[in-house]
């Protein structure tokens, strides 16, 4: 199959994680497939790769899966008619497990004993290979490559006779992270994994309910904000109202470090922390983990302004755009040969020379990954006239894996794994260089100190302390790549 | 999802049976791949809605399906690169079941126990819904709308640990007419429908082996023929040869009337039967049981030529191409309003007034389905210029739906069904009618009479006599749509 | 640019000369368009590449100008619609001159001083490069590489107030063989060479007129054929009728030949006579020519059939359609490298074994041009158990190239421009080989001799002597391609 | 022709003028057309529509034009091998006049007398209807209908016989604002109007040379700015070198103010003003000439963001980023029925309630134009929570319509042009509205007073003063679209 390919808004060269995923559910309210789609693009920062809607109008199923933006898909004036009903999911989806192709976009669907039931989820399953095994040797087949599968497969396979309590079997039998809406006939599902790791809101919509992955998605339609999904809780929402039930213990959330630090929307909140607000203080607790005499601030945009200009205020420095970002997508541009430098770095990032030249900078972003683009952009702007140019992340140094969904890179080339900060300054070419402190990082965004033993966050990038066990990750890597390679879909 | 939509080369208001499919199975073959790209081009008048080719390469599967031609997907010079191995399996596609999605588009490819399977598929299974929901009950869930899904999950679901034996026994299971060809891991199987009805041959190519629908797949490779697969029967073929088991008793094949009369192509051979000649025979044999005092005989072509050939050599009449049939592709043009007639017919046929004009025409069509085209050839004809028109179908009146893979009209619409020859006449315009009589239809493909106990034909259109059980169709038509139109994918 | 490539059904491999273009007016006629698209969809065979309409509705111009064909793009209910008004122009091509790029792509359009005008054109300018680059140095500017341009150019340049005058001012200026059609405002007009080389003829539709390449283009509308455009003769059809005028002397048309042989329709009639008897005719001479004992006559399909017809009734011997032709478009097929021999000509052609093996087969096709698919012809027929394998052209060897619109290969290519016919046997490994004769072709199709001082047919393929002066031709090779070389459009 | 529509990054919602053309010209530097595509690349904010590139590699011309983005379409590897030679120019394009046709995509090409000429230009001829009807009335046929083509219809027509003073020749007589490059076969030819209204700057780059119209496209490559083009004057690059010549008499550039308040780039410099800079500026002045007792600073983004920072400066107040901007592309979404607001603006932006709630909001825009935007974005504000909202524009009130190349409204829909401060205050339900005042304009971007005699910039948005005649409006409108809307191109 050779689909259209899409405009590629992603930037293979840029150096961030990537959150995988984004999911709307919306119930009660008329023309539901069009808010969930205004939902999803509110949510396009968390997946630009493909996009999906299935609806349920009381009868049957409508199901329209896209590679694309929603706003290329999904915003013409036919959405409603071609996708009708009371009751819509869908989700966003920047793929890490599953090769893109258009079986592994979601909302998944099935025909299960006693109706439909269409799955999109946000996350990743630690023991969803585990689990995919012993399905198939029961002679389950499988279309898909993707986690979200596993689920809906627990499903069918379940005895019992209600569709929402073969939905909570599943439930029960996947770990891991996750934020789920499904639509079983024309009831909307919602459920948050244990350890609330992903985040999922509700919220209130004319006389309906609306979820969704942040709450900027709630704003964009008009929506309320109720509040969050507990970790472990299972919501059913139905013409009859709201059903909470649970499959997993009450706990309090620990929700992922890295929504605040970079995937969320500057004004999404979470956990009744605004996201925007939190970054600034972590730019402004930056300055007393990390000052620097300096003449001005400039954030790598757009990711690093709030905490910039959060650095700025605390080191009471003007704040100056003195990187321009161009926001036009398009492949990465071949290097003419004779060119002396690298222009890579320059098709998205451009140097503000008149308000470099001269000055000692100092580089703020939300971040460093593999450093590559780190090293360009202090090159530039040295390039551009500035005396000294210091570099600051805005977060504690990344030196684990992430198995819950977030797309990154190796530890191998992860640059704070192997590299002494020393190091670091040096291979980045800055003359100074510093990063958040873990405890910076947890007064800033929580107010209070880290809780060694439960810890509040989701901070294994930075400490190694994973939520959950790694199933899946605990059996020989040798097999590891087996069965997703077993078919090769041209 | 949204594909680009091929070029159709099928017309609508082109009055015809319409054979579903055609398949092809390549073992022991370097280039595999290629091999069946060129056998299902031979047989791209069996479908030319989408095709698929699925490859194994002693370690991995690699599939490809597409809507359009062979030509137009698998012809170029990384065919054999994109689909790789020795071993491959091929499919072309006109739809009668399921939607035209490109998750119906065969061969259809799953996961099991103890490796992959891959299914194509010519015919209809006669209980697939039955199955079906008895499959949704206990757990399965289904990814497309075709048959051809059921096999593959009864395949999954079989208790036996050899993949071929698993195959048995879903062949065990389903009831109808097909031609299968499936590949588990690099073994090429080719199963027959317990009757015979559709048509599957096996030939040699260097050291492999190729089976195909018709022979014609095998000219165009460079195959020997080397035999029909026998009702009932399923071979096996991998490096260590061909091994050949019954899933149904042997009997005597009883091959569909229509591919001699219209499916296959006139240079493939059926049950040891050129088509050609067996066309011929019966236009020979249609001037006796139907003659007529005339000046000249004319075929609607391409598909009258053959029988309009021996009639006219029966008749000792001259034969004249006094059709022209157009060949370039396109949907049905739009009709100018101020049009005094219906120029519908004239975008496909034309008419050769040189020979027509003055002169008493006999045409001759291979068979007569709903009339309406007839009827706008007779009056074209007519117009043009020829003093008497009478029209001949070289096969007996159509007058009983298919269930067994071929895409026809409802009874309601078969001219024949509802009208005596001579309210026929009436409608179509013509001076005369005639047909070619059941029992013509057997001296001229067979040379013997019908055996009235055991039919030697499927000719169930003419008879009402159906070879085997019509499962599905003996229970409530109210619940028959049901679980197909549950989903609507856009 | 990068258009959309069309299905190209046009076969490289196909071993035929080409005609280039068809053309269609219509004036005074209810949506002119969609009868234009009508007329040109009955041309298609004279051009599959790309195909354009322009309209006028009384005060405006429409346009449009498509790759692909015309049931592609112009059968759509909205046809006329995006073309409105009682007056269009339309036109097929398959390009000789200047590469296929939409810019070349007719109708052509250009405003002048006192409006627009619209151009279609079939045909070869042999001065065009000659007037092209007058007119450049006189500070044209040229957009297109295509003769008809210059036609354009030189009606901008007329000092001439009225549009019709103007055009009549190009005509006295061009060299060579054309069939123009042209909307002035909404005027049609005609205009044929003034050696009536290539075909144009009139037809009455309801109050309003037709033009056409060919007559099958006024069945397929229901237009009644009225007479040809005389050699020299241009007709202005407007509101108040048709005049008609002459730039240049009267004088008996020449036809091209090939038209007669194979370019035209059979069902067509040119200069009063129908292809399809002429046909016939050069068949049944053909034997008195070139006879043989054989067994059987089998056309080369579907050229080749009414010549074999013709052949085998004047022979007395059976006429079987011993050779398949395929009808589904695509590139060529790449070749499995273990391929043993040459299978390539079967994915258009194949052998129908049962009315060959063991016969003496006379194979007739209507012409050898680099005898390549002739000689796999032969070959496949001599596999599939032919006896012996006779060779028929059913016209005269070709040895002369075209300078009046027709693709043909260079003279070098010309099988029969360098061998003598014993050599061309061999090559073709056939038994035997025979050609018509000229004075056969002029008494097959008209029934009387060649008047050698003054040719009734443009015969220069065979006999060199060509109808007009070769201007371009007579300059200097050397600077053939600069002008057209100049630009690459990517 | 039916081109596949580029993903449009345009926002058809948004309220803002919009730049026409960027323009770009590369002399003398290997694989030139990948340096002109990485400079179109950094004036892709210029224009989003289409793009084009035409190079010459001393014997050739090689021209590509394309709908989208640079980065779509001349990224990939092979753009020096499409495109080759070490000259070349391009273009991208916002068009105004002319419908978006790809043969109104620059740079436009002909062959003239003496080789070939390609032009791209940014800018608008205010004489350009005029000469077209001069030129069509002496024959020249017109391909396209954009003012470019005039340009090079002129050349084509001039006598003289050196191709650059044939260029020289058509620049004397075309009136407006232009930037030109022009490919003159490898000579690299660029032209500013008589007034220097749009900018273009000259660069060199390695041994070669390099022209653009903003220095943001020299940094991209790694160029250095050399100087600007003065007003009148052309400049012709070949291998020996630059030459600089007039067709206009010397004077002070008067550039358009609007390139500082939103076209240019803000890491661009025009006339040794770096635009950032002077934005800030403007800014810190508009909190001069319109101050607010407010609690913070926000900006419209992207564009209001250097004025904010400067207002916030000068104010002494926090700079917040209030408002939060997507950067997807996408159709406008369709509204669901049932929304009780009108959600149209907040698919592009979103409020920032944690930074709003409960404050006195001072919102900075570059400009203010229909004002609908404005007005959506207020009432955003005030929803998110906001005490006051008072809405500054950091340009003085528009109130002309522009002559020059620039996208805008009829004067009917500018809001400044029929409404007093205090309507426009009331009809954005704002708490207050302010403007930057003319002089406060010139303070900020100059540092000195307008000078009322010889305005140093082309205010006349502002001002009503046009710095040249406008030939062809001033003729009678009754006529103006007469030519343009001729013909109607599907």
């Amino acid at each position: 199959m050779t689909p259209r390919f899409p405009t590629v808004t992603y930037d293979e060269a840029e150096d961030k994680l990537r959150e995988e995923c984004g999911v709307v559910g919306v119930s009660g309210v008329p023309e539901a497939s069009l808010v969930a789609a205004l939902g999803l693009h509110a949510l396009q920062h968390r997946g630009q790769e493909s996009c999906g809607i299935v609806s349920h109008d009381g009868a049957r199923f409508y199901t329209e899966r896209q590679l694309g933006l929603v706003g290329e898909n999904f915003a013409g004036p036919d959405t409603a008619q071609r996708l009708a009903g009371d009751a819509a999911i869908g989700h966003v989806r920047y793929s890490t497990q599953g090769a893109t192709v258009l079986r592994n976009v979601q909302p998944l669907y099935a025909d299960v004993r006693g109706g439909g039931i269409a799955v999109a989820h946000n996350g990743n399953l630690t023991n969803a290979r585990t689990l995919r095994e012993e399905l198939v040797a029961g002679g389950s087949i499988f279309q898909s490559t993707s986690d979200t599968e596993v689920i809906l497969q627990l499903a069918a396979r379940s005895p019992r006779a209600k569709s929402a309590n073969r939905f909570l079997d599943a439930l029960k039998q996947i770990e891991g992270a996750f934020a789920l809406v499904a639509l079983v006939n024309n009831r909307v599902i919602g459920a948050r994994d244990p350890y609330g790791i992903r985040p999922l809101v509700l919220g209130r919509l004319d006389g309906g309910y609306i979820l969704a992955s942040e709450t900027c998605a709630l704003d964009i339609v008009g929506a309320k904000f109720e509040r969050e999904i507990e970790p472990g809780e299972v919501v059913i929402i139905s013409e009859d109202g709201m059903e909470s039930r649970r499959f997993a213990p009450a706990r309090a959330a620990r929700p992922c470090a890295f929504e605040y630090i970079y995937f969320a929307r500057p004004d999404s909140v979470i956990g009744g922390i605004s996201v925007y607000q939190a970054r600034k203080a972590m730019g402004r607790r930056l300055f007393q983990d990390a000052p620097a005499d300096i003449d001005v601030v400039v954030p790598v945009p757009d990711s690093g302004v709030p905490s910039a200009l959060g650095y700025a205020e605390a080191a009471r420095k003007p704040f100056e755009m003195g990187i321009i970002r161009g926001h036009f997508a398009g492949r990465t541009f071949i290097q003419p040969t004779q060119a002396k430098r690298d222009l890579g770095v320059r098709r998205k990032h451009s140097a503000n020379g008149a308000v470099l030249r001269g000055k000692r900078v100092l580089l703020v972003d939300d971040s460093i990954v593999r450093g590559t683009t780190s090293r360009k952009i202090v090159q530039m702007v040295r390039e551009a006239g500035a005396r000294e140019v210091h570099f600051r992340s805005a977060c504690p140094p990344i030196i684990n894996p992430d198995f819950y969904g977030i797309d990154m890179p190796q530890r191998s080339e992860l640059m704070a794994a192997h590299m002494e900060t020393g190091e670091m300054t040096r291979a980045l070419g800055a003359d100074s260089l510093g990063f958040l402190s873990v405890e910076g990082m947890y007064e800033a965004i929580l107010g209070e100190a880290r809780n060694a033993r439960q810890p509040q966050l989701a901070d294994h990038y930075f400490t190694g302390d994973y939520p959950t066990r790694l199933i899946d990750n605990e059996r020989a890597v040798s097999d590891k790549d087996r069965q997703l390679s077993f078919l090769v879909d041209a």
